[in-house]
């Protein structure tokens, strides 16, 4: 006879295996499978999705969970169990219909999405976002909220995290980052960033792109990186984490940083806890502390000059033709051009956040019920102005240029900005820890901060919250200026303040 | 309330889905995974092998069963009942923990063959080989049978044939076959085969390979062509069909003729009807006629003279180097060239069904408990002599050289050599139908024959059994006359016969 937490834990790993097959799928459908197979893997992936979510609203489960319900001694055992009951108890409180309603809704919404936009008719989209939002209040209250709608939407994407707090940390940093943004904007000494337009060939990219990924610690014995549309990280299990990139011939920075960035998510995955494989133990924590590890590679090591510095002799020999008249200062000035502009996905690190701020203030609102729905457009261009100090044309290129909201996704954006908040809190921690890791970095040694990474992040799992493992880690809680800081000391003298 | 025919297909198509996701993650192990992904993969197929026996076996599915008893007028019903009842009652015949025992058992004897093979020497993997006898034994008494246990274990792979008429055909094929081979082999003239030894880069050769797999019908929106250690086809569905090849760049006949030979079989899925994708019905018959088909693409199309009227002049200027001085006529002679040999997977047209008849005949006796493990050595050598002329000097070389038994796979390898038989038949037809086939296939035209076999085969799913197809679709039932006088028609001219 096994135990209940043996049966517990065997009903986990079941679902993980499942899951791990569904991430296959997608993959797969992203990269690799023939425009026909479509209709097929709907059936197919919509099969293991049902699959999936009877074993985690299952009775049995519910059980077993009834009888776990004291507190285990065992860190593993606690985690496993604590996190575990989270994602029941989201299951079942929310049916079946609802969650199939909002994705029949939303295959429509999404469909208007892409017309509104391609009309920049914001319009069209408005009736199809009401009723999103209708329902995802519904999922909300059904999940149980102490009045604040947003945190029951926003807690599946960063569990433990308060809606609230995160408002008080965005209307702190929306002040000085904007002021910052203007200061850099108003300067007259300013990189420049067209050297980076130039002629790179794909091929030699891919070489590069290899090189960096493999340098930063992501193992190609456990992972692949390939091609799709959109750049994604697909981590099944510690040994088998897929990346994928998108080569532009004419724009050197969409590859090389997309895979330092997606290498970041997978480094993570892959120094996951292999003997916890399939539980809460041996899973990434939230989507803020992923994203700051692939922020963290991206920028704060990726972008910088000790990184370059070690590298960039042989990238210049790699595109000898468009970088031969281009030093390493130039070279460095080009990838950390700030520029505020209209479109999120091709901001700097600089101005992200700002996109970010802006969404998750509509969004609250939204969700809240205290901004309607026909007012969307006013209110994201007057804040567009008020934080990034540029006006919207026109919707396409304002409050539709996102897919999110058509998927009925809020609570979302914000796991972004905190994901940035978080790198560089961790990334000042580092060097506090690793007193010479600037030279180390400039020597092509990633590997001491990477295992500071696996022994303090990734080897984790789910054992804390991320409020928590920033405080533990770090020895202060969620803050705005180790953030301001590193851009500060960062991006001053690129633009001679 | 759906009908309980309904309720059925409901079911079988839930079984066609997970099927076809073990598919994908075959597909994947064998041509992307990383590899350490390894191990999570065997946890992810045996999850899903469960889920599918799970659903195979289960009472609902017997239920439903029990009330289809009658026959159904319709022909598509009657086929989905009918073909959903025998894989029924064969998987609730034979016990899970048997199931479980034959697959425990045959990962020892796997690698006890690989062992045995590397040091020639059939005593370490005999004890291995009379285990999976016992229990295959054991399998065939539960499936049931009338005396003759080899019928239930070839009814797996060639549903409805019956081993005394597979014997009774073979016994007629091995005189007069082996005796060509001979008249072959004594002959002075015969054709220059060193020339496909030359020199042909890899991505020349994936080009050919590509426009031939298109040229008879494979459809590239509907599949894909990947490379891996064995070539296959894996066909999840008629609209996702994946097909393998590996490129000897010294070489030539092994990624053509291995494209063309898995393109057989993938226009083969892809013509299976979609409507009844996952069913019965959108199914393919039987390894044996799955076989003719990539026999008849691969061979009788694929080596023919006109086939290379069409395409020797791109063949040429893609291979200037090494097919410069090569007329057509040398060089359709040369991939035509017959040789004994001693092992089996480099056999060509002519001594292949040779190779077959060895195995059925050493199988059968074995199944029956005829002809004792230790046995087998001596009894594989001379049947080789005698069939093939040639002796093998070691067992590695000889009854060492298949893994397929000690996968505890027997009553497979028949259904190769049926598969050349019915593909004999097939052509003839085909070519009685459309009585300019040849100037057709000369001037590149391949949909008319595709068409024939769409029509006449593909489209027709599981409606008929394999003889019952060959019949309805030749006149006659299976019979080796086609075969050996297209053998002798084809192959004579080369050999100055």
């Amino acid at each position: 006879m096994s135990s209940p937490y043996e049966s517990l834990l065997k009903s986990v790993r079941e679902i993980g295996q499942l899951e791990s097959v569904e991430s296959l799928l997608d993959w797969d459908l992203e990269t690799h499978m023939p425009p026909n197979g479509l209709k097929a893997r709907a059936e197919q992936l919509s099969i293991m999705a049902r699959l999936v979510h009877d074993r985690r609203t299952s009775p049995h489960l519910g059980e077993l969970l009834g009888t776990l319900n004291g507190d285990a001694a065992d860190p593993v055992q606690a985690t496993n169990i604590r996190e575990t009951r989270r994602t029941y108890d989201r299951a079942v409180k929310v049916p079946v219909e609802l969650v199939g309603k909002i994705a029949s809704v939303s295959t429509h919404a999404k469909a208007a999405w892409a017309r509104a936009r391609k009309d920049s008719d914001f319009t069209q989209f408005a009736p199809h976002l009401s009723e999103l939002l209708e329902l995802k209040r519904e999922v909300a209250d059904r999940i149980g909220h102490d009045g604040e709608r947003y945190d029951a939407l926003l807690s599946e994407f960063e569990p433990g995290a308060q809606t609230a707090q995160v408002a008080e940390v965005f209307a702190e940093l929306r002040g000085p980052l904007s002021k910052f943004v203007t200061q850099l904007n108003q300067s007259s000494t300013r990189p420049d960033p067209s050297i980076l337009c130039r002629r790179f060939p794909a091929a030699a990219q891919e070489k590069l792109a290899r090189t960096l990924a493999a340098a930063i610690g992501f193992d190609f014995k456990s992972g692949r990186l390939d091609v799709s549309t959109h750049p994604f990280c697909s981590g099944s299990t510690p040994h088998d984490v897929r990346l994928t990139t998108r080569y532009q011939e004419d724009f050197f920075p969409a590859a090389i940083f997309g895979t330092l960035h997606e290498a970041g998510h997978g480094v993570y995955e892959q120094g996951l806890d292999a003997e916890h494989m399939f539980t809460p133990m041996g899973s990434a924590i939230s989507l803020g502390i992923h994203e700051s590890q692939s922020r963290l590679w991206e920028n704060m090591v990726g972008r910088s000059r000790p990184f370059w510095e070690h590298f960039y002799p042989e990238c210049k020999a790699a595109f000898a033709e468009s970088f031969g008249d281009v030093s390493l200062d130039q070279f460095v000035g080009a990838i950390n051009t700030v520029q505020p502009s209209l479109i999120r996905v091709e901001a700097d690190e600089v101005t992200y956040n700002l996109h970010i701020i802006l969404r998750f203030e509509l969004e609250r609102e939204m969700i809240a019920g205290r901004l309607d729905v026909a007012d969307i457009p006013e209110a994201w261009n007057t804040k567009t102005k008020e934080l990034l100090g540029v006006s919207p044309p026109d919707d396409a290129n304002g409050c539709l240029q996102d897919i999110h909201w058509s998927m009925g996704t809020f609570g979302y954006f914000p796991t972004y900005a905190l994901g940035n908040l978080y790198a560089a809190q961790f990334h000042a921690a580092a060097h506090r820890a690793i007193p010479d890791l600037t030279q180390r970095i400039a020597a092509g040694d990633f590997r001491t901060l990477h295992e500071w990474l696996r022994t303090n992040i990734y080897r984790n799992g789910q054992r804390y919250r991320a409020g928590e493992l920033v405080e533990l880690v770090t020895g202060q809680p969620l803050s705005i200026e180790p953030f301001m800081a590193y851009l500060r000391e960062k991006f001053s003298p690129f633009y001679g303040l």
